[in-house]
């Protein structure tokens, strides 16, 4: 991609090609999914030769190396997953409402692509499958800026992706792999006329880089802070239980536990419940001063004391704190400060309480009574996601294949005059 | 509001007020919108007087003179429609999605109220009670940037609003009223940590400077550029009366008539046919070269040779354009790239062509044979409206009430982790 100076070909390619899609049915649609399922596992061995020369360029000990990594395992469950959204219902042309209005004239609101949509990502190879996979099933273009690191891999897997249209006698102008120079990001970022939006996956830098800079509508798929409240009705050994999962089932991901919010009531009682769950993976709690008085009490080898920076902190390791408060008002207004809206939790036996907190915590997802770590677009039946929505407008929580559509106005008339 | 530095008081003010929204029942918030049309009936006199105050300030010949004023009938009009969205159902908490999971654990999809809503608009007091009902109908606090020019008005109306709110033990900060200095706009579109989301109603000026500067979500509600296709199959004089219609049926408005395109077998017969119905009007009508010569050979008093310019324009008042294609193709064209997505109406009697057109043309509303000046959130059956949307995400097309909620996960569970 040497002496490019503007992306803005590959832009309008891909907006052009998106208006044949429109006009394909969902068979055609489906049949290309499945092409590309085919190309993926036939030509696994290829696929895994491009991302060594990806994983040859990386220091041994990256901590990105596992996430860029496609070994065979890898690629058979990639090529499936396409055939999973292949078999998703397809969201696009739905008839959402209908009706007549008094002149006579038909009035139909309906799903349509969106057009164009963009992703910025890192190394992660997969997402470039994902993505383009989502975006196809429901009729969109797609226009992929991946990370340099996997920049191997993503020409083989977009090379395959353009076969597969190929054969389906669609344009390769669909999926757009975009050069990884860094210049182009805010290009694309601005790009209105050709895409309808912006997708940014990856660290709390490039997600407020593009905050900051795009002026084509984005979904931040954005950080969880996420809290259990431990109240005082709570069946403790539950809450134990719900609390250990939380931190230690997946510690990189973002619905794991990262703030543990007690009732000083039990707090002496419930703390020592959950040592042993975490110290089998030596996990660091640092605790505010009445946390921190109990949990040495019981000799935990992995205490810290916490700062005001471990509070709203997204840990993504084995680390948590723990904040004490004075009940349901204070662990309210604790959560609702430090919150990222992304995952909460109360546990409680008293449901007049755990209702409240359901309605009064203002989060993609709120749970009482469970582990946040069931926020996630297959636990939740929608399918593979594009990532998890930390805002409110039109996805919030699993971003899958069901919103990657628009509504249009649909009116058919004989001749209404206003 | 001299030598006020930062609006930010105000701001975390009406994000702590929406808090306590969230748990008051629907009954609450319908007996506040009763209580304010109450209010403005009750005090229409004392309004109207306000309302002479900025007009005095406002040159005679103003062009938003008009819009600006609130006589006596337009208070009573506009307590009326606060009277109407208290009677508009409900649109938060509604159970959108309901199942359990294989572990027992119960998932909801429920709408819940966006927060703390932004407006930004211009010199237009009936947006103020139009918002501030809308918004607290459906659970949210409303944060309102008016125009200077109505700053009599806009107070007076904030303090009735104030009162309904007090009356109803709400906290009157649930609406806030900032200050017109320029310097606080760029605060509040970066203002993310207390409002979810912005709607910019202006120009176009104001809606690029929100687009470029807005860190916070925004809905764009923004121009319409429509054109309306005369297809070779239509039935003329029903092609006619719809375009004469949407231009000159209301010409201010964003769903007027820009542009007429014309079949070219169709062209010399058909453009005579509109000529009375837009000379009615003195419509003025800048023609490509091929529309010129037949509308000339008519003897039509206000033509003129269309330039690049008068295609992608908004006109706003009583003028249009007219282009002439050599079928659907080159139509199909033309629209994509000067529409702003807004309404597109095609007239044509081939019931192929018109569906082919109603599934290609991407625009909030499109129409077969019939006027564009439908598109409008009463009319489509959804209340009164902030505006009409033209971005894809969230809300397309009117946005009005049912829109003003984002969705929320709520899983109730008996101790599952994963």
């Amino acid at each position: 991609m040497m002496g490019t100076q503007t992306i803005e070909p590959q832009l309008h390619a891909a907006r052009e090609a998106s208006f044949t899609l429109v006009s394909q049915g969902n068979e055609t649609r489906k049949a290309l999914l499945f092409s590309l399922e085919g190309l993926l596992k036939a030509h696994a061995s290829q696929i895994a030769e491009e991302n060594q020369k990806d994983l040859a360029r990386m220091a041994p000990d990256h901590p990105m190396r596992d996430r860029l990594t496609l070994d065979q395992a890898r690629i058979e469950a990639l090529a499936a997953s396409v055939g999973d959204v292949a078999r998703l219902p397809d969201p696009s042309g739905q008839v959402l409402m209908e009706g007549t209005l008094e002149n006579g004239l038909n009035i139909q609101k309906v799903s349509a692509p969106l057009g164009v949509v963009g992703v910025i990502y890192e190394a992660r190879p997969n997402v470039t499958i994902d993505v383009a996979a989502l975006c196809l099933r429901s009729g969109n273009a797609a226009v992929l800026r991946g990370g340099s690191d996997a920049d191997f891999t993503n020409r083989i897997l977009v090379s395959l992706i353009h076969k597969a249209l190929e054969e389906n006698k669609l344009p390769a102008d669909l999926v757009q792999l975009l050069p990884t120079d860094r210049v182009f990001v805010k290009e694309m970022l601005t790009a209105d006329r050709y895409l309808d939006i912006i997708i940014p996956r990856g660290s709390a830098g490039l997600i407020q880089f593009v905050r900051e800079h795009a002026t084509v509508p984005t979904i931040e798929t954005g950080a969880g802070v996420c809290h259990t409240y431990v109240h005082s009705s709570a069946d403790l050994d539950q809450a134990a239980a719900i609390a250990v999962n939380a931190k230690t089932s997946r510690p990189s991901v973002c619905n794991a536990l990262d703030t543990l919010v007690v009732d000083a009531a039990i707090a002496e009682t419930f703390l020592p419940k959950i040592l042993p769950g975490m110290a089998a993976y030596e996990v660091e709690i640092r605790a505010d001063e009445a946390a921190y008085s109990h949990i040495e009490k019981a000799g935990y080898a992995f205490l810290k004391k916490a700062t005001e920076d471990d509070f709203g902190q997204e840990f993504l390791s084995y680390k948590c704190s723990v904040k004490v408060v004075q009940g349901y008002q204070e662990a309210l207004t604790h959560i609702r400060r430090y919150s990222s809206r992304h995952s909460e939790a109360i546990v409680a036996e008293d449901e007049k309480i755990s209702e409240r907190f359901l309605q009064e915590i203002d989060a993609a997802a709120v749970y009482a009574n469970a582990s946040t770590r069931f926020t996630d677009g297959g636990v939740f039946g929608l399918g593979a996601e594009i990532g998890i929505s930390t805002q409110k407008l039109h996805a919030r929580g699993p971003f899958a294949l069901e919103k990657l559509v628009t509504e249009k106005w649909v009116l058919r008339g004989a001749g209404q005059i206003r």
